[in-house]
C-alpha cells in the first residue's frame, strides 16, 4: 500500500472552509457543479495517484531518462501514464468546455495537481506541459493549428513544451537568436538551438509538439523582436503519415533530481528543413509566451509544495514509529524508548515542514480563486483579480520553491542517517526539490518581477490591492477571539511592508534603479513570508471557527493541529522579516559597490 | 588541471595575519617549526590535494561503494590515498613526536584539512578516521595494544574507526546494547550490532580497528555502564597472521552523497568469536570516546567548510565566465553581455558563500589555536582553553554543517540549470554537504549541548570567557578606523546573547528543563551566527590594518573582498538573529503543548 504523501482533509478544508469553493456554483460557467461531483473528482484523482504514480515514484528516478540512436528513453510506463492522464480527461481539465475541457475551478484543479505531484512530481510534468501548451494553440493558434495539434495533446498522445532558454542566453530572453525564416508556403524554416527543454523528447508519445519563441529574420533586438511558432517533432505529410520536422536531440542532461523527467537540448533546422506556424502575432512572442509562463510559475510553485508535502508525510510516519531517548526528565532507562516525535525539537522540524506545504497550498489555492473570478466575476472587476494575481505569481513560484529545500532537508534532518539514504525517499523528495529555484525563472528573477514590475506597475495598484485584501481578512480575523493576536501580528507586518516597500522606492530617483533592485531577492522572501502570515490568519480563523462550532470529533485533531501550526508560522517563521527589513533599509549598497576583482585572490 | 577549490592565500590569512601561528613558534613545544617549514607543509598538502585527491573527486562519487562477498569494495585509489597519506606522516601530523607524530601547530593542522577536504571529502575521512581511533589508543590503551596496532594504522595500512551508533539506539547512546563477556584470556567477547558506521570495512586496507563502545555483562544500565574496546577485523593469531574476529558487514547504505566512503552496517560475534580488548576504564568509555567525539565533530565542521568552499570556488569560477544579460540600464542589446559577476544579486550569492566559508574556517582555526594553547600555556590556564573549546565544538560542528547546505545551494543557484546537472560539481558538493547536520551528533543533539551543558557548566564559566574573548578583540576592533562600526554590532550582539541567555536560564526553575531546552537549536544557531560574526570582525580587522599599510599590490583585491565580505555578514547575516531572539524569548511554549495526536488527520 501506498504510503501517505498528501492530506485529502488538508485540501477539502482549503477548497471548502477557506476558500468556499461551493460558492462559485452559483455562477453559471459552474453551475453544472456540485459538491458532491467535486469530491469525485478528488477521490479520482487520488485513485490514479495512489495506483498509478506514487508506485512509479522512486522507479523513475533509478531508471532516468537516456538518449539512444537520437531518441529520448524514458521509463516505460510513461506511456500508460499520457494515456491515463488523456483518457480520464486532465490534460483539460481546467480548460473551458468549449475547448473540450471539463471546465473544472482552478481551486478544485489546484487540489487534484497537489494530489498527483505529491504522488510523483517527474510524472505530473508530461500532462502538465501538454495542458500549458494546449492553452497556448488555443488561444492564440489557427483553426487549422488547433484542428492538427490539439486532438492528439488532449489524448495524451502527443507531448506539449515550451521551449525558450538557450544556450546562451539563459534568463536574458532579449538575446536569443533561435530565427525563423519566412516561406511563401505559410509556414516559417526554423534554424536555432534550445536548452533544458522539459520532455523535449520522449518515447512515451507519438509526437512532440514545441510552443516555441524565436525571432523572424530581419525582426528588432531584443524582446520586440520575438514571436511564438508552433514546432512539431514530426509533421504531417498530407496524407496521413507523420514525417520528420528536422528537430534533432544534442543531449539529455544527467540531474541530481527531477529524474524521471528528461530535460533536453534541441537543435532545430540543422538539414534546413524545419517547419514552424507562426501562433499569434508577429513579435509579441514573448507577451503570448506568458500566458503559459505564469501558469507555468504558479505550477512549479505548485509542486514545489508538493514534493515537500510528500516529505513531510513520510518524516510525519518515521517520527510517530521510530522509537527513540525518553521524555526530557524521565530518565530511567528501564521504561521504553518513547517515538521521536515526543521530542519537541523534533516537533518544531514537523511544524515548520507543515508550515511550509499548508500555508504554500493556501497561497496557491489563493491563486487559483482569483483565476476562477476571472471566470464569473463581471469584466469591470477583471483588472482587480488580474493584478492580485501578476502579484502573487512570483511568491506562489519562490515561497513554495525555496522553503521547499529547507523543508525537504528537515524532513531528511527527522530521519537521521536514514533520512541521507535511498532506503527512504525523503533524500529523493530532497534532490527533486533542488530544480524549482532554477526553472521557469530564478528565484533572482521572480525578485526583480515582484520588486521592479508587479509592485510599481500601475501606480501601485496591485500592492494597494493586496493590502487591502489582506486587510479585509485582518479585520475578519480580530473578530474572532483566539485568532486576533495573530491578525494584530500581520497589521503589523503589513505596515512594515508599506514603510519598506516606500524606502525601496524611493531609492530608484535618488540611488538609481541598480540600487533600487539589488536585493529585490530579500524583498520577495520578506514579501513572501508576509503572504503566507495572511494564508495562516485565514486558515487559523477557519480552524477557530470550526472548532468553536463543536466540530466532529474524528476532526478535533486536524483543527487543533491547524491552530497550533498558525501559531508555529507567527511564532517561527514570521519574525524572519525582521532581519530582512533590517538589511533592506540600511542603506548600504555593498553588492554594487563591490568590485568584481574583489572575489579574486 | 584541477579547478580552484581553496584559497591559499585565505588560509595564509587565517594563520598568520589573525592567529599568529609565527608566534607560536616561540614555545618550546614548537620551537623546532618556522614559517618557512609551514609554507612547505601547506604546499605539499596543496600538492597531494591537486595531484591525488581532486582527480578522484567526482570518480568516487560515481564508483560508489559496494558489498561483494561480505567485502565492502571502494576505489582502487583508495589504497593507494591511504598509503600517501601514511607515508607522508598525515595521519600522525597533530600528534606529538611522543606518539610518533609531526607535532604540527592545530592550526596548521586545520589549513592542511581544509585543503585536502575541499579536494576530495570523502577520500580525507579514510586517514582522519583512522588519525582519530590512533588517537585513542595512544590515550588510553595498553602498551601491548599500542605495539600491536598503531604502527600499521600510523603507516595507513589499517582503518581506524568509530563504532558508537546502534540501530535501536541512534542519538540515545545509553540505549546501547552491544555486550562484552568477560573472559580470563584478557579479552572481551564481543556481541551486537552497529550502524552508520564510516569506513567500517574496505578493500582498501588490510584490517580495519573499530573503537567501539558496549556494555560489560552485567555493567549499570545508561551511560554510566558503557566501555571503550578496541576491536580489530581480524585479530594477530601470535603466529605472525591475521585471522578473522568474526566481525561482518551486514550492509552498506546508498546514500546521497559522500558516496566515496562507505557507511557501513556491521555485526560483531554472530559466531561467539569477537574478540575486543578494553581500553581505559571500564564505565568510562563514552567519557574517553569523547576525547575522539569532539576532535571528531571539529572535524565535521570542517569538512562542511571544505565543501563550502569547493562549492564557493566551482561557482566564482562560472560567475567571472558566463556572459549572461547587461548591466542594468544598458539595454543595447548590440553591446555585448557582460559575466553574470556584473550583476549585484549574483554577487549577493557569491558573497554569501564567501561569508560562510570564511567565517567558518575562522571560527575552525579560533577552536584549533585553543587547541595550541593546551600544548602551549601554563598548567593553570588549561582549565580557560578547555572550556572555550569546550563551548565552541557545537556551533564549529553545526554552523558550517547547516549554512553549508545553503552555501552549496547558492553555487547551485548561481550555475542556474547548469548547477542541477552533473556536469558541473556543485550538485555534488551539495549532495555531499548534507550529511553533516546529521552525522557525530545532530543539530538537535548540539543545540542540547550547546544550551543544556557547555553554557551552563561550572556556573556558566565557559559562557563568561567566551563574552571576555569576544569583548577583548570588539575593544581592539574599536580603535581601528572602519572597523569600529562593526565592532558596535557585536557588542550590541553580545548584549542581546547575554540577556536571552539569562532570559533562558531563568525558565529552568520556572518552567522546567523541556520548555527550557525546547528551542536549543535556535539558540545554537542564534549563538553560531554571533560567533561567526565576532570571527569577521576579528578578520576586518587584520584586512583594515593590512590596507592601512600599505599592502603587496598583488594583495589589494584580496583585503578589500575581505572587508566587504565582512560587511557583508554584518549587513546580511547579523540581523538574521533578531528573527531568532523574538522567538526565544517570546514563551510561547507550542512545541511542547503541541500533542502529536494533533499531526494526525
Amino acid at each position: 500500500m501506498a504510503g501517505k504523501f498528501v492530506s485529502m482533509r488538508n485540501l477539502k478544508f482549503l477548497m471548502y472552509e477557506v476558500f468556499d469553493l461551493v460558492a462559485l456554483t452559483k455562477a453559471p460557467y459552474y453551475s453544472q457543479h456540485n459538491q458532491k461531483g467535486f469530491d469525485m473528482v478528488l477521490d479520482a484523482s487520488m485513485k490514479l495517484a495512489q495506483k498509478m504514480l506514487y508506485p512509479l515514484f522512486e522507479e523513475m528516478d533509478r531508471k532516468a531518462p537516456y538518449l539512444e540512436d537520437g531518441q529520448v528513453k524514458v521509463h516505460p510506463q510513461v506511456r500508460a501514464i499520457m494515456k491515463e492522464f488523456g483518457q480520464g480527461g486532465w490534460i483539460g481539465a481546467s480548460f473551458p468546455e468549449a475547448w473540450d475541457g471539463q471546465q473544472l475551478p482552478g481551486l478544485l484543479h489546484c487540489a487534484c495537481q497537489l494530489i498527483k505531484s505529491s504522488a510523483n512530481y517527474s510524472a505530473g510534468v508530461y500532462p502538465g506541459l501538454t495542458s500549458g501548451a494546449a492553452r497556448l494553440i488555443n488561444l492564440f493558434a489557427s483553426d487549422e493549428l488547433k484542428a492538427t495539434y490539439l486532438p492528439n495533446m488532449m489524448d495524451g498522445k502527443w507531448q506539449g513544451t515550451m521551449a525558450l532558454t538557450e544556450p546562451q542566453a539563459g534568463s536574458s530572453l532579449g538575446d536569443l537568436a533561435t530565427t525563423a525564416f519566412p516561406t511563401d508556403q505559410g509556414y516559417y524554416l526554423l534554424k536555432g538551438q534550445k536548452v533544458f527543454i522539459s520532455a523535449g523528447d520522449h518515447d512515451g508519445v507519438d509526437n512532440v509538439v514545441h510552443m516555441l519563441i524565436g525571432r523572424i529574420d530581419g525582426a528588432p533586438q531584443g524582446v520586440r523582436g520575438i514571436s511564438l511558432f508552433l514546432v512539431p517533432k514530426k509533421r504531417p505529410d498530407g496524407k496521413g503519415k507523420l514525417i520528420s520536422n528536422d528537430v534533432t536531440v544534442s543531449q539529455v542532461f544527467h540531474k541530481m533530481g527531477y529524474r524521471g523527467a528528461p530535460i533536453t537540448e534541441l537543435s532545430f533546422g540543422d538539414k534546413d528543413d524545419c517547419r514552424g506556424f507562426l501562433v499569434g502575432e508577429a513579435g509579441r512572442g514573448l507577451m503570448h509566451m506568458f500566458q503559459m509562463m505564469n501558469e507555468a510559475r504558479i505550477g512549479v510553485g505548485l509542486g514545489a509544495a508538493a514534493i515537500a508535502s510528500a516529505a513531510y508525510y513520510a518524516a510525519l510516519d518515521y517520527c510517530q514509529t521510530r522509537p527513540q531517548g525518553r521524555k526530557m526528565g524521565a530518565k530511567d532507562m528501564n521504561t521504553p524508548q518513547v517515538p521521536i516525535i515526543e521530542h519537541a525539537d523534533v516537533r518544531r522540524m514537523l511544524l515548520f515542514q507543515r508550515a511550509v506545504v499548508e500555508g504554500s497550498e493556501g497561497l496557491l489555492m489563493q491563486c487559483s480563486r482569483y483565476e476562477d473570478m476571472l471566470n464569473i466575476a463581471p469584466k469591470e472587476e477583471h483588472a482587480r483579480y488580474e493584478l492580485l494575481l501578476d502579484l502573487l505569481t512570483p511568491m506562489a513560484k519562490s515561497y513554495p520553491s525555496e522553503m521547499g529545500i529547507l523543508a525537504t532537508s528537515q524532513a531528511i534532518q527527522c530521519l537521521g542517517g536514514y533520512g541521507y539514504c535511498e532506503d527512504f525517499p525523503v533524500e529523493q523528495h530532497f534532490r527533486d526539490s533542488r530544480i524549482h529555484p532554477i526553472h521557469e525563472g530564478t528565484t533572482g528573477i521572480q525578485g526583480m518581477d515582484l520588486l521592479g514590475r508587479k509592485v510599481m506597475m500601475k501606480d501601485g495598484q496591485a500592492f494597494i490591492l493586496f493590502l487591502e485584501e489582506a486587510r479585509k481578512d485582518v479585520a475578519a480575523a480580530r473578530a474572532v477571539a483566539g485568532v486576533a493576536p495573530l491578525a494584530e501580528q500581520l497589521e503589523a507586518a503589513l505596515k512594515t511592508l508599506e514603510e519598506v516597500t516606500a524606502q525601496l522606492a524611493g531609492l530608484i530617483g535618488k540611488k538609481g534603479v541598480e540600487i533600487f533592485l539589488a536585493d529585490a531577492t530579500l524583498y520577495l522572501e520578506m514579501f513572501g513570508t508576509i503572504a503566507i502570515a495572511w494564508q495562516w490568519l485565514l486558515q487559523a480563523t477557519a480552524a477557530r471557527k470550526a472548532l468553536d462550532n463543536g466540530p466532529k470529533p474524528a476532526d478535533m485533531n486536524f483543527y487543533q493541529g491547524k491552530m497550533i501550526t498558525a501559531r508555529y508560522f507567527f511564532a517561527y517563521e514570521l519574525p524572519k522579516i525582521k532581519g530582512l527589513v533590517q538589511r533592506l533599509t540600511d542603506g548600504d549598497p555593498l553588492t554594487v559597490e563591490m568590485e568584481s576583482s574583489y572575489f579574486s585572490d
